[in-house]
């Protein structure tokens, strides 16, 4: 389908909610391991979306309808969450997130968007010209990248636990990774 | 880490609340759509779980505890949600999915299992020797598989709308496909 502000806005609106159902107060065992070497946990992607909640998404929009594709986004830092998720609780991150989430829909609403609006053109610093329904529909696409992500990096704890169901589970086969240790340093992220 | 029955439960637990945050009252552009041909929707993957709630994960616990490996599991029905979700809408199978789902741990939990039952061992019909620690992981494994694959469904929704960025969401790169159409008429599936 083409992009669909209320269907972008649904999704967009669900996911801090979703987090919240799946991640809070659960062992720690699912929501801190990674896949290894530097992968993510869930703890840490959630405080990778609060990162891109503040300087990624937003501030891309109002590059676009302010300067076009004269000025390019500003890169996004990934390994941002770092520094960011110090000292933090899942739990208080669960909560910034939803807050951020919530403001930031607020705005978009504000902006009262039209149709014409979703052809503008920005331009992001490794990717070229863009446009703001591309950028919009990748905030959705975004969210679900890493509630894929989450799912995976959990069900990777249970790998040897599983036994030979392990040849069932597509989740175990993906290799549909965001985030690897390949990518470290890399720009090769929204 | 190696299976551990607390951990198992805390994440079975929140599995209905998960999917109910996500797809409640999402339009059905998200919820109805698959990845072509065979491949399952949303709505689809609900209608599975319930199934797997009836007839797969408790009745095989008990097959276990009561034959042991002398009686092999019954076959389950990958496709059963083709009949049994018709004429369903998605907020009654989440909520049938959530008082199932319930149900079946309020009869874990009565089962009172010891750890030297974790070692009990099965027979699968295709896999053959299992024992019920790995029936138990496989169980929370499954709900990843199919929450992955349904933020993956999601996604593919957006493929196109996403423009150049679907080079870096890793989502839209995934190949771990629990159902896919080449599974269809196959048991490959817990």
């Amino acid at each position: 389908m083409e992009h669909n502000l209320p269907h972008t806005i649904a999704l967009l609106s669900r996911t801090p909610a979703t987090l919240n159902a799946l991640l809070r107060d659960l062992p720690e065992e699912w929501t801190h391991r990674n896949e290894g070497e530097t992968t993510w946990s869930a703890f840490d992607v959630v405080g990778h979306l609060i990162h891109g909640e503040r300087t990624d998404w937003m501030p891309r929009v109002r590059r676009i309808l302010e300067s076009g594709e004269s000025r390019a986004f500003d890169p996004f830092d990934r390994w941002a969450q770092e520094r960011e998720s110090q000292g933090k609780s899942l739990p208080q991150l669960l909560d910034e997130f939803a807050q951020l989430r919530s403001e930031n829909l607020n705005a978009l609403h504000a902006l009262n968007l039209q149709p014409q609006d979703f052809r503008k053109r920005g331009r992001h610093p490794a990717l070229g010209v863009v446009t703001l329904s591309e950028l919009l529909s990748t905030w959705a696409a975004h969210d679900l990248t890493h509630l894929h992500q989450i799912s995976r990096v959990m069900a990777y704890q249970y790998r040897e636990a599983v036994g030979p169901w392990k040849a069932f589970l597509g989740v175990m086969q993906c290799a549909g990774h965001s985030a690897s240790p390949v990518a470290k340093g890399s720009a090769a992220k929204p």
